[in-house]
């Protein structure tokens, strides 16, 4: 049996060097060069063509290689085999950091001081609220929003979370379905959306949603960090929010086309900040053990973690 | 008796009227107006002026209303009276956020992406170390101190302390005393100074001290960031640093003469980071409050709380 690595834009030499130290005696293959499609038992993918992964009548799994799976799904030609996702502590640790770092900067308006700085003006706001007079609201309440909610608290923010279906989680006022998301909103003053990428998060953060968050907050107005996926959100929308002054600010990791095309207003309007989709970074040797030790699994016949459930979409 | 507000640069009335309504049987006197010097009781005092409360006989207690009491031992001429520190646990909370704020800056980067994005450049930067990787110091481990070394923990960063004298604290590493200090600095990437301004620390942020801060971490060199006092740094030392590359980047809330005088190096210096003295701004009212407990509890012949030793200056 052997390991099939389909990737693009990544270095698939570098990656078959990880996965051979890890397993040994297992043989790696990629696509154009010629293997036994009989022989492949797993796959790991990182946005790999879609239609590649056809003929392969002995898949047992299908790992994958980065947070989020939707590019697994973009494949419509996609085999029956059980997907598995990475639960990459480290995944989880990185997205927290940008979490409450974009959330702090925000909270102690970093963006004027560093105005100021530039002004050379000596000035501060009296009227500067604490963290606890802040309410943030996480949609997406997996292992990620979890996280980063329980680190906001700490930190001293007003922290809830929003999720799909219904859950309890200690120490969180959690919202939850169609029904919860007006009142979460309402309660919002920075929205943090970590939301996976399925038909029905595709464009949530449209004119509707902004419109829904907390006018009267004491941030002045609310903001949005997406380091979810860009497809949940509606570009436009969010700039026009943002020159109505109904959004006051946004920090985007994602975006509906990635690399950001260079043309694209997001760059360059003031109130926006663009980092380059790099929020959570797994470092591939995290990555590479983490699948490694789900092969391992299987084949000692244990059961596949982590598994995606394909009619919720993560 | 009577309450003596004696403060510059801050509204005297502002603050009779909250003292007033916390204390409406007590009778409030500021400087320039006739009072009886007998009758003073309590000093509640900011940057109040040199030899301005000498000739109160029956002074029982002065009460600084910020952080840090630096600025009344700067009276030569100060009465005998025991001092009380604002202990306040919102000033605490404040110190924290900004804290986490710039050591998350400095880990993810951000004055690099935010330059990119003035570029329009799509690039991240795939050997960016998880906060694990990356040592923060803290120098002092006061209430600040400890408060903020317990967030960096939280949010991954390997944190040790130094203070003067030994200090044991769960879950902390830490160093004191001269004999520590070398040691503490060299398993430091970023410099968080928290110290009070006293003979002992002034000036203790000069060359020799960055230069024994470690050069080979994941960081690519250390940062310095103070939010303590600004007569604890060299500021000519830290430029020279910066310059010569010893020093990576620095982030300073206060300055050997606050404001920051316009033409300071450090406002336009590319990796510097000023804000106005405002870390940990506490609320007015939370202060009042906290003096007027304790005023209540001398009336009620209790002890007086949190008292400086003049001795340590703090």
């Amino acid at each position: 049996m052997s390991l099939l690595l389909a990737m693009t834009g990544w270095h698939v030499e570098d990656w078959r060097r990880r996965f051979q130290a890890l397993l040994p005696d297992m043989p790696i293959v990629v696509p154009g060069e010629p293997f036994d499609r009989r022989a492949v038992h797993y796959v790991a993918s990182w946005k790999h063509a879609p239609g590649s992964l056809t003929g392969l009548p002995n898949l047992a799994a299908i790992f994958s290689l980065g947070a989020g799976v939707d590019f697994i799904f973009a494949d419509d030609k996609l085999p029956p085999a059980p997907i598995a996702r990475i639960v990459d502590p480290d995944l989880t640790t990185r997205m927290s950091e940008y979490v409450v770092l974009h959330c702090l900067i925000y909270l102690r308006q970093q963006r004027r001081y560093d105005r100021q700085q530039r002004e050379t003006l000596w000035a501060d706001d009296r009227d500067q609220p604490a963290a606890r007079a802040v309410r943030v609201g996480i949609m997406g309440l997996g292992e990620l929003g979890q996280d980063a909610a329980r680190k906001l608290s700490v930190i001293g923010f007003d922290v809830a979370g929003w999720s799909r279906s219904p859950k309890a989680i200690e120490g969180l006022i959690t919202f939850s379905g169609e029904d919860g998301l007006k009142a979460f909103l309402a309660r919002t003053d920075i929205l943090v959306s970590l939301l996976p990428l399925t038909p029905e998060t595709r464009g949530i953060i449209d004119a509707g949603l902004i419109a829904g968050l907390a006018q009267d907050g004491r941030l002045g107005g609310p903001f949005l960090i997406n380091a979810g996926r860009g497809g949940s959100q509606v570009e436009a929308d969010i700039l026009a929010a943002l020159d109505a002054g109904t959004l006051k600010g946004a920090t985007l990791d994602v975006f509906e086309t990635e690399p950001l095309p260079p043309d694209s207003t997001l760059w360059s309007h003031p109130a926006v900040t663009v980092t380059p989709h790099n929020a959570a970074m797994s470092e591939p040797e995290a990555v590479a053990t983490a699948v490694a030790a789900q092969i391992r699994r299987l084949e000692a016949g244990e059961p596949l973690q982590n598994v995606v459930d394909p009619a919720r979409g993560y």
